[in-house]
């Protein structure tokens, strides 16, 4: 199965099913590339401050990998101290250890257009991830199920500002637990000719990942390429379970990329302070990215920081709040020293509504994103309730702002043509711009504009039926999903696909929870 | 009646009146300082073209000042080349005579504790302004009453986040337009102890806030100091018409500061590219900002730009768009490289209703104008619909946002008790810090918390009526309004202004439209 024929349709194929590729041809951006600098709000001196107190922890506190003895020698051999499961890692090692890490990467998409480059001054961005309850205005709130996933991965797919097809965009309830994974991947693979995230929940799922994308790039192709980039969350404080570093063992092992991210609530998981939470931040991912690196030299990894604020009133995770984004900017300066994709933000929101409370954080999350030099950024779109819904409306809501990161990030031009100076000379004090020659030429590409929300007159908005922009998405979300065609696949590997989830599945007894 | 005591109480009040004024003291922040740095999106080379081609157009093309021969005959002795109403500037002369403006100045409150400073890394918050219709829940869209305007200057006055009272927070069309800036000066006035702006429809409304303030604040307190800052159009593109420069010159005799703003529809005001918009703002500042030194030198100026986008299909402004976005980051370096404090940003949004379009929108605009070194930003709470209306609901949500550019904007702290080293020391790998003693001393101060988001579980929220974001601001107004008590004043201060307010009343005709 794993000998298909690589790549799309270099294995033969007519032009029945060459026209069938051409037919779905879809409008997407190839990345963000940042051309406006980044915010910078630690100086050197703080910078300094908490590089020295990150190693200081490792030093004296350490980390835990929890019942991995492959791991505890690893570390044993690489120099640090180790105690039972805890690692203490001598100032300098692991910052050292880190830099065999690529700065940026490549991960391959079946469609090579819609490769993606992690690092440098790129942005990639991929929808939510994890939510175990969909939204939508129809149905409410509701256990997500695989008809549902299949759905996200559509509108991921249609949306011209998401790059990548991300990974679980929702839990898909209604399959086995052991199972789940599979018919995940299969839809990325099969409904999306985006990039994707390989599977974490456990060592034998990550193994199946790269199976998988044996069968649908071929072999030779993923040993030598990056073709999925996954989450490997940190158990926040100072904690590496066997779970998902077992799953990053795997990718790690075949070159495969890993977000290595530590997941925390300030407050609860880190230090109340900013300052205390970088430093552990940056602890967190030294001895992780560290780790992978002697699991493979250069293997592809990707630094992460997912963060939110606590209500300490409610205990409740809060969103798109200004402690989040000071970490947020102050963890893309300290991995840009270390030469480090990142990844951070999202459309994070608390609210339980696709309403103004969601879209004021996850604005504020989204802009703060593109300012701190983020280079991946999951939960894109789609973010609702802390992450606990994926909402259809929410998802092309955020898709749609996704527009206003591309063209500010474009930066402001000032060749001739912007300049405009022939304009001001031909207009004059007291005329307008609109006929003038300059604009005729320009206003085609001059400003963006969404694609969902409201320009109308108010009196037209009104005979409309005053809709607001929950209702203006759930018809927009109607509209995709009646637009959507499957992009094409060679017809021997979507079968070969489907062989081997169907002959996986019939190996496992099925399990819940 | 211009020979009244001057500032609160000063002239004598018994402890009755005293302890009226203690009794409704109001929380509210005094600025926001800015510990962060500005977003820089251009870059030296592009900042002297456009400052190159900005004097080329002065130079050159020249502006217009209409019905104006005073404003002619400053600028012929300027050494100005005045043909007509066209003002041609020497290359460099506007930019010499920008020279005397001040930096920075001090905005004076009848509350001193809440008198702004205009300028440096400061940031003052005023509400929307112009709005002739209003919108709230019960009531949906509707012409805007005195009484609104009222409630709007109660709003204001109750908000934390919001430093000064603003000037026509929204139009009170059932007032006559030759009597509207009267009671509006009023309400400021006495309902509220918060700067605030004035009157600039026409000279002689200037002057009457001239002479309001004088009653409020003693006839030499404003000759020697700034108690107004008063919102001046440019008619762009380079048109300067005898209103709004009228009311100037009164503001700029008296040493009242002045905003001069070109208000920008891209594309239709100014060319359709981004550094062409520019080349014309700077042009048009320099203009405005030198002539209000040739009519006082050193009288206190606002460099603004007010800007939005078009939407080319349909010719409605667009807001919180990128370009918008540039056009705010790039305005703001050209005015700190003249020294001037600058106006821009806003809550701005084309949305109908207080919905996610309004809050995305409103959340770009805002973030941006944080991280372009605006220094006054009007409309910061309260815009619906493109100006159009005066939004309630989005009144207190918007104000309740403010609270993260405060938080945002102090930067992250690196002391002893920020870097949490014995924190990390006391919980180790796999604890957690909810109960440590660093969380304990530090969690009331550590996260910015909004008084009107929800937080609450999914459950309770729907228990309690499943709101969204508009159905709690409905709540919150009410609340604030109920709530709302005024601040003192004294007594003879309050009637002096009442009388003035019904002798200025009784001398004219009234006048509609």
């Amino acid at each position: 199965m794993t000998e298909a024929p690589t790549r799309r349709g270099r294995g033969g194929g007519g032009a029945a099913r060459r026209a069938e590729r051409t037919a779905v041809r879809i409008e997407c951006a190839k990345t963000i590339s940042r051309n406006i600098p980044n915010l910078e709000i630690l100086n050197e001196e703080a910078l300094e401050i908490i590089e020295y107190n990150a190693e200081t922890v490792l030093e004296e506190v350490g980390v835990n990998f929890v019942e991995n003895p492959t791991a505890l020698e690893r570390w044993k051999n690489a120099g640090a101290d180790v105690s039972g499961e805890r690692v203490r890692i001598p100032r300098g090692l692991a910052r050292e250890l880190c830099k065999t890490a690529p700065s940026s990467f490549t991960q391959h998409a079946r469609n090579p257009e819609r490769n993606v480059e992690i690092g440098g001054k790129n942005m990639v961005l991929a929808p939510v991830y994890g939510p175990p309850f969909v939204r939508d205005a129809a149905g409410g709130r509701r256990y997500a199920t695989m008809e549902d996933f299949r759905k996200f991965v559509k509108l991921a797919y249609m949306s011209k500002w998401l790059h990548h097809s991300g990974g679980t965009v929702c839990e898909p309830t209604d399959v086995p637990v052991n199972k789940r994974h599979l018919d995940m991947l299969l839809a990325h693979m099969t409904l999306s000719d985006k990039p994707y995230m390989g599977s974490v929940t456990a060592p034998e799922r990550a193994q199946d990942s790269i199976e998988m994308s044996e069968i649908l790039f071929g072999k030779e192709f993923v040993q030598q390429n990056t073709v999925m980039t996954s989450l490997i969350n940190i158990n926040s404080p100072m904690q590496y379970d066997d779970v998902m570093m077992g799953a990053m063992e795997v990718f790690a092992a075949n070159n495969q990329a890993s977000i290595i991210s530590p997941f925390i609530v300030g407050g609860a998981m880190a230090p109340v302070s900013v300052a205390g939470t970088l430093t552990q931040v940056l602890a967190e991912v030294l001895a992780g990215v560290a780790y992978s690196q002697l699991v493979r030299k250069g293997a592809p990894v990707v630094a992460g920081t997912f963060v939110s604020s606590i209500d300490m009133n409610s205990g409740a995770p809060t969103f798109g709040t200004p402690e989040a984004a000071h970490v947020t900017y102050g963890a893309g300066q300290l991995f840009r020293r270390l030469g480090l994709p990142y990844r951070s933000a999202g459309s994070f929101n608390g609210s339980k509504l696709p309403d103004a409370q969601a879209a004021y954080e996850s604005a504020n999350s989204l802009n703060m994103g593109l300012l701190s030099g983020v280079n991946f950024m999951l939960h894109a779109a789609g973010w609702l309730e802390g992450g606990l819904v994926a909402s259809f409306e929410k998802f092309v809501m955020d898709a749609d702002q996704l527009g206003t990161l591309h063209h500010l990030a474009k930066g402001i031009e000032v060749d001739e043509n912007a300049q405009a100076m022939d304009a001001i000379r031909e207009v004059g004090p007291g005329g307008h711009y609109l006929g003038c020659a300059h604009t005729q030429s320009n206003f085609k590409t001059a400003f963006w504009r969404s694609d969902l929300l409201d320009y109308k007159p108010f009196e037209t908005w009104e005979e409309e039926g005053a809709r607001d922009t929950e209702a203006l998405a759930t018809a927009r979300v109607q509209k995709l999903l009646t637009d959507y065609q499957q992009p094409g696949i060679d017809p021997g590997i979507a079968e070969g696909l489907r062989d081997y989830v169907e002959t996986k599945k019939a190996s496992m007894p099925d399990a819940f929870g």
